[in-house]
């Protein structure tokens, strides 16, 4: 590799991170999966949009065909598809379906059953509504189908544990369901493409590779967990740390990976079943996990999907009648079927809809599906992009439609109610009327009677004192017709007396108005901050924090306890 | 890519990643470094071992040159060490260098500009002596030069953190110099590279080389690192956490090497600068680091290290006279140049010493170099095995001999004391002075008085009680004539009576015996013991622990307190 083609590559790999960075926090702004942006980037740079207005801008960003830079490129994005397997597969838990076996099971088997038939239905009458290529084929229509019964486990878990409800009784429905979905689907993406690749993959029969899928999964889900969970405290306590670990975690994901392409099934299937196994061992540390996750999701990650936005024409294959028949198909599948199931085995109507809704989000593994599928021409371009489009809006109205059905309420942190204006980095007031006087000025809008307000809250600071110990305080007060609550937080360098439980002088004061009549949330609210600021180490930066951003930061790395 | 290719390319992977760690591994048990385990590794696997004995295997694994999985694989090697050198430029810390001018500017000129004269003045006058392919350029002297001059702050850090004098006056004054060391020898090397490779790298001259590595580093650590100061909160302020952060470093260092790589300084050279600039923010979180490090350091770097093995054969091109020359011309260049230096400069001879052997240690950086160096030409094999030996051996020798200088006494946990023998997982006892019989018995060696020592422990317990509160108990006595400290812990599920200073039942009992005449060391273990128990949560474990190695797992983790 030359001066010129190094270049390329590094040029071409920092190229694809930055736009898919960018493009994806864009989206997460905008409420959207990252991975759309992602996507998207990888679409503005590549022959979609640059390519058609600024060529040779194209042409100097990326590899020519054929050059050692475009083989190595294509090369670490192969790698880069395996391990986000790998990491996806670590957050299958089958602890969690041994615990949950009944409804999960009737819910997954319905989920997967009816969206399967009916996208095998659907192809096999009628392929042109989903732009298959070669018209009627049971190659391309076992794909649709597996298709339209996949769901995608690391998507369902990040909606449930956004609206609050991992735990929750829905929770325990939805988890196991989509891992024994996620199982199933992928064992059986696994044989379809087997089958429909079986020129290259060598003369095995159907049956040969059903058997070969199916004692790949069995063995390494039974012998293969039993040993990596006796191997992985060994490894632990005698090699290096965290080295050891994570070199042998690697080494599992490639090593099965190779096995599997080998064997003439995809590789990617491979490091799934390494990750499932894997992750199931109690032996895993969190920082082992961590790790494996952050640089993943991070590096690996964004130069996959990147790298599908350059390679499709997504625009130009846009067909929006297939589009909506896909759509269409794949949301009636899976809320009919995991939707009866649910009603089937007691649950009310609200709590199955949320089911349904939440098994029926694809995310990323579809479109890692789809991409494979097309890499090896079982669907043409209009069938990708459909399933990418599907796979998008699926995730999208998981998260909206099942805090509707379940009327949550969002759970906040402490840092998405501050503004630059309500963090008083330096409190002027020495003493705890004026400090809360200073704190309702910069919470309550201009117009406002903040007199008012400043009796209320001192009015409760009567009754008694908000002074938490260890040098926190929450006053705060309840004011009828208040839209949304309002907080504001101040340090003071010097300590403020405040009738505290334990005597010491407050250094973070945070004031909290709620509406009158929102009494969980009142409560939530302030449990919540109290809990935010707890730790010691979260206050002393807190009062050393230089800025509001600096503050920020901090708070959404603290409330995560991340570090 | 095809099926074939991406099963050689992750087969290829899995070997190398598994027989670096295997080598790793066993040259960290004999107490060398990993890295000098990772290179052999690729010698077992390449050419030299596994190709001469057993060809038709070693194709196998290996991709055949000029194959889509052989370009991959370079391609992947380049970004590794582009990698690996950003993560080394990440512990370099500018602020120690401002703290500690006088001195270390002192010690790092001598230990520059000694080894650089010797270097280049035997070079130019016997460069048959150190295995220069062509006789006498000035290209290769330079280079040879440079190669005398150079540390490795990563390995240094470590040997004075292992012998636990990274805090002190000596470390002062070391790391400060290796940094400063660094910064100038591969500011050097990326300009006699591109000197030596001015044909391809385009129609520059020597001065304008100078002129845009000086520059570009200039500007990357003062105006960039200004920028990234600034950026950095922002970053971990307003995208997803920790994905923008982690992604804002990957685009950072892969471009930064694509433009040093463009304007003809290596690649690596661009990265390492890059990590500087970044590393030296206060902003960075340890989360950060601590994620791209481990991922770096267990994914890239044995890829890396394994990879020169697999391409060099060391054992053919192992010249004695080479060797033995370039390994005296290296060792005689620093300590001269740093001894002299730090004696004149006001230290002892004892403390001089020892901040000459620690900069003389060349660790990786050494071998990154030198293999850079080879795949340019500038040197042959010959001279490539001498500076990997020379890398290693000073590597080697600089705690050892650090350790006799200074006279120190090695620093371990409490892991390194306990065996299977004396981990107690349940202690029969329920009072205690039989829990102390029990644990002495487990930590002496048959043929021990036992009863003399329990009655020492006893009279010592009697005098003051050890239970040190919070359910841990040290009991301990100093026995004259013991050779070593003999150390047992024993777990009492139920709890056992030791008149704790809170009065609590003490689950965890630590024994501890100590020789008579070592004062020091007794309170050094008691206080290290204590402190390494302190955490409930680890405690929790402890008691939890099922065997020998989960409690040593669990030990080596908490005592870095790194979950």
């Amino acid at each position: 590799m030359g001066h010129s083609d190094l270049t390329t590559l590094l040029l071409a790999l920092t190229t694809l991170l930055v736009a898919a960075r960018i493009c994806g926090e864009i989206a997460r702004r905008l409420g959207q999966a990252e991975v759309l942006g992602e996507i998207l980037a990888g679409v503005l740079i590549g022959p979609t949009i640059l390519g058609r207005f600024a060529p040779e801008v194209q042409r100097m960003l990326f590899p020519a065909p054929g050059t050692p830079a475009a083989t190595t490129l294509a090369g670490i994005e192969q790698l880069a598809v395996g391990l986000f397997l790998f990491v996806a597969g670590m957050e299958v838990s089958l602890a969690a379906v041994r615990r949950e076996g009944g409804r999960a099971l009737a819910v997954s088997l319905g989920g997967l059953l009816v969206p399967f038939g009916l996208g095998l239905g659907v192809a096999m009458a009628a392929p042109e509504l989903v732009g298959a290529i070669e018209g009627r084929s049971w190659g391309f229509a076992l794909f649709f189908a597996v298709a339209m019964s996949i769901s995608a486990l690391p998507v369902i878990a990040r909606t449930l544990i956004d609206l609050g409800i991992y735990r929750s009784g829905i929770g325990a429905v939805v988890i196991p369901s989509a891992i024994i979905m996620d199982l199933v689907g992928w064992l059986a993406f696994a044989v379809v493409l087997s089958v429909v690749d079986r020129a290259s993959a060598g003369p095995t029969s159907v049956a040969q590779t059903v058997m070969l899928t199916l004692g790949f999964c069995a063995i390494m889900l039974t012998v293969g967990r039993w040993l990596i969970d006796r191997v992985l405290p060994w490894v632990q306590a005698y090699l290096s740390w965290p080295g050891g670990v994570l070199g042998f975690a690697f080494a599992l994901a490639l090593g099965c990976a190779a096995f599997t392409e080998w064997i003439g099934l995809h590789a990617i299937f491979g490091a799934f079943v390494a990750g499932v196994a894997l992750g199931d061992s109690p032996h895993l540390r969190p920082r082992t996990r961590l790790v494996l996750e952050d640089f993943v999701r991070s590096f690996f990650a964004p130069l996959f999907f990147a790298g599908i936005g350059l390679k499709a024409d997504l625009i130009g294959n846009f067909a929006p009648l297939v589009v909506a028949s896909v759509l269409t198909i794949a949301c009636a599948g899976k809320l009919i079927g995991c939707g009866l199931a649910g009603l089937l085995s007691g649950l009310d109507w609200r709590s199955a809809g949320a089911v349904a809704m939440a098994l029926n989000a694809r995310g990323a593994m579809e479109i890692v599906l789809a991409s494979i599928a097309m890499r090896f021409g079982v669907i043409g371009q209009t069938t990708f992009v459909a399933l990418v489009v599907t796979a998008l809006v699926t995730s999208l109205i998981a998260g909206p439609a099942i805090k509707r059905l379940l009327r949550l309420r969002p759970v906040r942190g402490l840092a998405a109610w501050l503004t630059p204006r309500t963090f008083v980095r330096r409190l002027a007031s020495t003493d705890r009327s004026a400090a809360i006087r200073e704190l309702v000025a910069a919470a309550t809008p201009s117009g406002t009677d903040a007199e008012l307000v400043v009796q209320a809250v001192l009015a409760r600071e009567t009754a008694s004192g908000t002074g938490l110990g260890r040098g926190l305080a929450i006053p705060h007060a309840r004011l009828p017709g208040l839209a949304a609550p309002l907080i504001a937080l101040g340090v003071s360098e010097d300590g403020i007396a405040f009738e505290a439980i334990d005597g010491q002088p407050v250094r973070i004061i945070v004031l909290l108005l709620t509406p009158g009549e929102a009494d969980d949330e009142h409560l939530g609210l302030m449990a919540q901050i109290a809990r935010e600021l707890a730790d010691p180490a979260v206050q002393r930066q807190v009062i050393a924090a230089k800025s509001y951003t600096q503050l920020i930061a901090l708070l959404r790395a603290g409330t995560l306890a991340e570090e």
